[in-house]
C-alpha cells in the first residue's frame, strides 16, 4: 500500500471517530530516540524512515517536520506522497505548536497518543487544545500489519564492566530523592533503569536495553519488566528491587498499588509520559519536576567504567585500522564494493571482538552525494557503488561489554593520478574539517563551562571560511546504552537551553564537526573525547579532553598549506598516540599499514 | 566617623524599630548600575567604595557580598571593618539568599528598601521571608549627612544624533504592546527612558541620564520627571507625551490616576521596583511580564547612531593617540608622573572634543600590582608614583554627542636597558591577551550565536596557557546612555541564562579579555566592536565585527614567538586601520609617533 492510501486509510478512520486532525511523533512509550517496530507508526504512515520527524495529519493537508539532518533524504522519501516537508528551524516554518494552533483551532478536535508525549509536551498540548488527546484512534485499524512488542533475554552487566553494584547506585539516588523531600521516584527512560540495574538488553535494535519501568521508594523498588531468569531475579532481590510484569505498570499506577494519594513523587517532565503524568495527578500524588538523578550519574563515567571504555576504542580501532587496510587493498585491486558490501565487512569485523554486542547504530556508509545527506542510510535501492575517484563517509561505532563507541572518517578515493577537478575544494574543506575536531579534542577549558560555550572552538575555523553544519557538534554517549545520551553535549543552539549541562571530569562526548556540500560529497571526522581534570592553579581549575577514539584522519585528504604550525603538530601528535597506542595489536602487515597512515606531516 | 561606628549606629537603630537583619543593596529606585550619591547607603555604611556589592547586617555579624571585580579592593577597604567579605560565586560561600534564611529564620524581622529591589528578586524576598520589608528604617537617623537627590537640567539629543523621532519609537513599543496584549507599559529605568525620549541629563555622574519614571498607553504617554524647561515641554508635547512631576509617580499608581484596575500593564520584573509592583498589585492592574521593547531597540543601533558611533571612536583615538605620545615623552623626560595625574590628564584631553559630554565611567589608571585589581580606582590616598620599569593600564571612556566610548590599554612602561626580570613573563601574558581580543574582535559567526557561545573563542588561546580572567569579555555599550548595557554581553557564563541575547547587525559590545597577577601587574586589552552582516552563502547567514575603537596596542609588548601567523596578519591588519583611519585628522608629530606605534611586525 502506497503512502496516499496509507494516509486516505487514516483520514476515514479520523473521520469515523470524530478526529479532525492527527499528531503522530516518532516516540514509545519511553522517549526513546530509537524504537522498536511496533512503535514505528510514523515511519509507516508517512514512509519517511529518518530517526526524527513529527507527522501531522488533517483532512486537507498533511505534513512532517524534520531537522536539518534529514531535509535532503526527507524531500526525497516523501515525493509523490502528498505529505508537505516541514523544515524545523528555518525561515518562515512555523513552530509544531503553532502550526497546530492553526490547523487545529478551538473547536477541532486533536488526536495525539498520550503514552507518546512527555509530560512537559503534554501539558503544553492539554493547554493549547483542551481535550485532546481524550479521542483514540484504533492502532490496528491504521496499521493492521502492526508487529506486537518484542522482550528479548535480558542480562547482567557484572561490576567488572559497571564499577558500582545497583545498591550503590540505589543509595545515591535515594540521597538525592531525599534532597527533594520525595517518598517515590518514577523513572521510564529505559537507560536509566538499565544502568540503575547493572541489566541490558536487546528490545530496539542497536540499543541494549528492555522495555521497562521502574519506581523507586525509600527502600524498596519495583522494576516492570518481562524478564524469566532466575540468576536475574536473585540480582535484583539481593538489591531489595521487586520484579513486576511490563503490562501491570499502568494499572499499579491507576489502583494507588505502590504510590498512594499525596505521596511526593519525584520524576522528570521532559522524561516521564503524559499519561503517567495523568495517572499520578488523578490519584492525587504530588508531583516534584526535576531530572532523573541517574541522568547525571551515568553521564559522569566511574574510573572502572572509564578504564573500559579506553579498552572498547582500542578494540574498536583493531577492527578499524583493519578495515581501512582492506578498503584501500580492494579499491587498488578494483574489487567491486557498494555502500552496503562495505558496511557489512566493517561490522564483520567489529563482531570479531569477543566482547561485541552489537553495532551501536546503523553504520552510515555515503559515497559521494549521498554523504551530503547527513543521516543517509544505504539501502537496496539507494545502495550506491563505490568508484575512484571519490569521497566516502564512514559513520559507525560498537557496543562492546566495556562501553560503546561512535567514529566517523571520511575517506579521499583518489590519487595524483587520478584527481579530479574538485579535489582542492575538498581537500581545503576537509581540512578545516580536521582542524576543528582537533582543536575542540585539545581544547582547555574552566570548570563550569557548558557544552554551548565550547562549540565556537570546533566551528571557527569553519565559520571564518563562510562554512558550517546543520547538527550539533557532540552528544554525549552511553556506556552499553544508548549512543546518544545527554545532559552533555556540544551545540552552540544549546546556549540559554536549561539542561545544557556543565561539563565534567568523567563525561564521554563526541567531537564530530563536518562541512556537507550538496550534490557533491558530505565530509564528517567523528572522534569520542573523554572529559578530565587539567590543571588547578592561581587562575583557576580547568578540564580537558582525552582522545578516546584512535583511528587515523586520512592524510591524503589533507592540505598543509592551511593549516598553522599548531595545527600540524596536533594532528602529528595524535597520529603518533594513535600508532603508540593501537600498533602492538595489530599483526606485521596492519601495522605497517597503521604506520604509513600515521606517518608525520609537515 | 568610622565604619565600625556606623554599623554600631545602625544596630542600634534596628533594635530600636524591631528589625533583625538589614539588606542593603547598591541600588537606585531604578535599577541603575550606578547612583546618584543618595542612593550610596552600602557605600556609607560599610566604606567599600566599589560599584557592586550588598550589605547585610545581622545583631551579631556583618557581611559584604561582591564579585570577582573586587576582591582584592573589598578586602582592603574592609580591614577592621568588623564587616567579613563574602566573595560571590566562589567555593564555601553560600549564595545571598541562602545566606539570608539562615541568618533570618522564621520569626525574625528582615528589612529591605521595596524601590531598591527589582520585583523579581522582591517577590524572592517575600517567599523566603514572609512580611520582609514592611517595617522601615529612618534613613535619615542611621546617615545624617545624606545628600538630597539633584535633579540636573536635561537635554534634547537631536535626531542627527538619535537617528529616529520619539514618535517612531513610541509607535513601535505600541506595536509591541500591542502583540502582548497590554494596554500601558511601566518604565523606570532610565537608560529606556532616555532613549525612548531622545532626551539625557546628568544626575548620576558619568551617566548622562535623568531620574525618571514613563507610562506607556495606547494613545499617550506619561513622564514622571523634574524638568523646566519649554523647549523640552514642547519637545514632548509634539510626540503625545505629559510631563508631571518626578515625585507624584507613586501617589498617581496608588491613585490609579492613570492605570486603574483591570488594566494590562507590560513591564519587566528585573527592572521595575518591587515597590511598583506592589502598588500595581494592590489596585489589582494585571502584569505582563516581559523585557522592555525599548530594551532591544537601543541595543540594535541604526544606521545614523551607528555612523555617529565611527565618528565618536575617531574622535576617542585622536585623544588616545595624543595621549600616548604625551605619556611616552614624559616617561623619557623623567617628568614625574601618578595614576591621578595620567588620568587627569587623559580626561583633558578628551575633553578638548566639541561633542565632549563626560567621561562615559571612572577612569582606571592603574600601575604595576594596583591594576591586578579589576575594578581599581585610584584615590588621594593609594595614587600611586609611575617609575620604569613598570606596566599601566588605563581604562577609560568617553561620552560624546555621537555616542560613548570605552577603551583599555595597558602600556609596558620598560625598555631593552632597563627591562625587568618578569618582562618575559609579562610578554607572554600580554601577547595572549591580544591575540584573545583580535582573535574575537576578528571572528565570523552564525545568525542566532548568543555571546555566552562566542566567549570561547577569546578565552582560548588563555585557557590553553592555563590562565583566565574573573570577569566578561564583553558588555553592551549604549549610545550616550550607560557604557554598561544589555541584553549584549559575551561571558560563557552566561550560558543558559534566559537574557543571553542573540547577536544582531548594530549591537556594540566590549572585547577586553585580561590576565591579572595578583601583587605584580594586571593586563586588559579592550575594543569596543560593531556587530556587522557578514556573508550570506548554502553554508547559512553570517554575522561578524566591525572594530570600532582605533588605538594601537603597544607593540613594546608583544612576544612575536608565540604568535601563529595569523595572528600577527590580524595585528598588522588592525594597526594598518588605525594608521589610515587616525592619520589624517593628527599633527605631523603625532601622526609620526602613530606610524611608529602601528608598525608591521614579524
Amino acid at each position: 500500500m502506497d503512502t496516499v492510501s496509507k494516509i486516505n486509510r487514516l483520514r476515514d478512520h479520523m473521520k469515523e471517530v470524530g478526529v479532525d486532525v492527527a499528531l503522530i511523533p516518532t516516540s514509545d512509550c519511553h522517549n526513546s530516540e530509537y524504537a522498536a517496530p511496533c512503535f514505528k507508526l510514523r515511519e509507516y504512515l508517512s514512509g519517511f524512515t529518518g530517526s526524527a520527524g513529527t507527522l501531522i495529519v488533517g483532512m486537507d493537508e498533511a505534513v512532517l517536520y524534520t531537522d536539518g539532518r534529514y531535509f535532503i533524504q526527507a524531500a526525497r522519501e516523501l515525493e509523490g506522497s502528498g505529505i508537505e516537508l516541514m523544515k524545523s528551524g528555518t525561515d518562515g516554518v512555523p513552530k509544531i505548536r503553532d502550526y497546530l494552533k492553526k490547523v487545529c483551532p478551538a473547536g477541532k478536535t486533536l488526536y495525539f497518543d498520550t503514552s507518546l508525549f512527555t509530560a512537559e509536551k503534554g501539558l503544553e498540548m492539554a493547554e493549547d487544545h483542551p481535550g485532546a488527546g481524550s479521542v483514540d484512534l484504533d492502532i490496528g485499524q491504521i496499521w493492521p500489519e502492526r508487529p506486537a512488542l518484542d522482550f528479548k533475554p535480558v542480562f547482567i552487566l557484572g561490576e567488572q564492566y559497571s564499577g558500582m553494584s545497583i545498591s550503590d547506585k540505589l543509595t545515591k539516588i535515594r540521597a538525592k530523592m531525599s534532597d527533594a523531600n520525595a517518598d517515590a521516584h518514577v523513572l521510564s527512560s529505559l537507560d536509566d533503569i538499565a544502568w540503575i540495574l547493572n541489566l541490558r538488553g536487546n528490545d530496539i535494535e542497536y540499543c541494549p536495553l528492555f522495555y521497562s519501568y521502574l519506581i523507586i521508594l525509600r527502600d524498596e523498588a519495583y522494576l516492570y519488566a518481562n524478564i524469566d531468569d532466575d540468576a536475574i531475579k536473585d540480582h535484583l532481590k539481593g538489591s531489595g528491587v521487586t520484579l513486576c510484569n511490563y503490562e501491570d505498570f499502568f494499572d499499579d499506577l491507576d489502583n494507588s498499588t505502590i504510590i498512594g494519594t499525596g505521596c511526593r513523587v519525584l520524576l522528570d517532565k521532559k522524561e516521564i509520559s503524559y499519561r503517567i503524568y495523568s495517572s499520578l495527578d488523578r490519584i492525587g500524588a504530588k508531583m516534584i519536576f526535576k531530572s532523573n538523578p541517574s541522568k547525571l550519574m551515568k553521564a559522569v563515567k566511574n574510573p572502572v567504567e572509564a578504564d573500559n571504555i579506553r579498552k572498547a576504542h582500542i578494540i574498536d580501532a583493531i577492527a578499524m585500522i583493519k578495515f581501512e587496510k582492506w578498503l584501500h587493498e580492494s579499491i587498488r585491486d578494483d574489487i567491486p564494493l557498494t555502500e552496503l558490501s562495505v558496511a557489512s565487512k566493517l561490522s564483520g569485523l567489529r563482531s570479531e571482538a569477543g566482547s561485541y554486542v552489537s553495532d551501536s547504530f546503523e553504520t552510515i556508509c555515503a559515497f559521494n552525494d549521498n554523504a551530503a545527506i547527513v543521516h543517509y542510510s544505504a539501502d537496496a535501492d539507494s545502495d550506491t557503488v563505490i568508484r575512484t575517484p571519490g569521497i566516502l563517509l564512514v559513520d559507525s561505532g560498537g557496543h562492546y561489554l566495556e562501553g560503546t563507541t561512535d567514529i566517523t572518517r571520511t575517506y579521499a578515493l583518489f590519487s595524483d593520478k587520478n584527481r579530479p577537478e574538485w579535489s582542492d575544494k575538498f581537500k581545503h574543506d576537509y581540512t578545516l574539517v580536521a582542524i576543528s575536531m582537533l582543536r575542540l579534542m585539545n581544547c582547555r577549558f574552566k570548570k563550569g563551562t557548558r557544552g554551548s560555550a565550547l562549540d565556537a572552538i570546533a566551528r571557527q575555523p569553519l565559520w571564518n571560511a563562510g562554512l558550517d553544519f546543520d547538527h550539533g557538534t557532540g552528544h554525549g554517549v552511553g556506556y552499553l546504552l544508548n549512543v546518544h545520551e545527554g545532559p552533555n553535549r556540544i551545540s552552540f543552539r544549546s546556549s540559554g537551553v536549561s539542561d545544557d549541562a556543565v561539563f565534567e571530569a568523567g563525561m564521554v562526548t563526541s567531537d564530530e564537526p563536518g562541512v556537507y556540500v550538496e550534490g557533491r560529497y558530505g565530509i564528517r571526522i567523528e572522534n569520542l573525547i573523554l572529559c578530565v581534570e587539567d590543571e588547578n592553579n592561581d587562575f583557576g581549575s580547568f578540564l580537558s579532553f582525552e582522545p578516546l577514539t584512535m583511528v587515523p584522519l586520512d592524510l591524503n585528504a589533507i592540505d598543509t598549506s592551511i593549516m598553522s604550525d599548531e595545527d600540524i603538530k596536533a594532528l602529528n601528535s595524535y597520529h603518533e598516540m594513535v600508532y603508540e597506542t593501537i600498533s602492538p595489536y595489530l599483526d606485521i602487515n596492519t601495522g605497517e599499514y597503521l604506520r604509513k597512515a600515521t606517518e608525520r606531516i609537515s
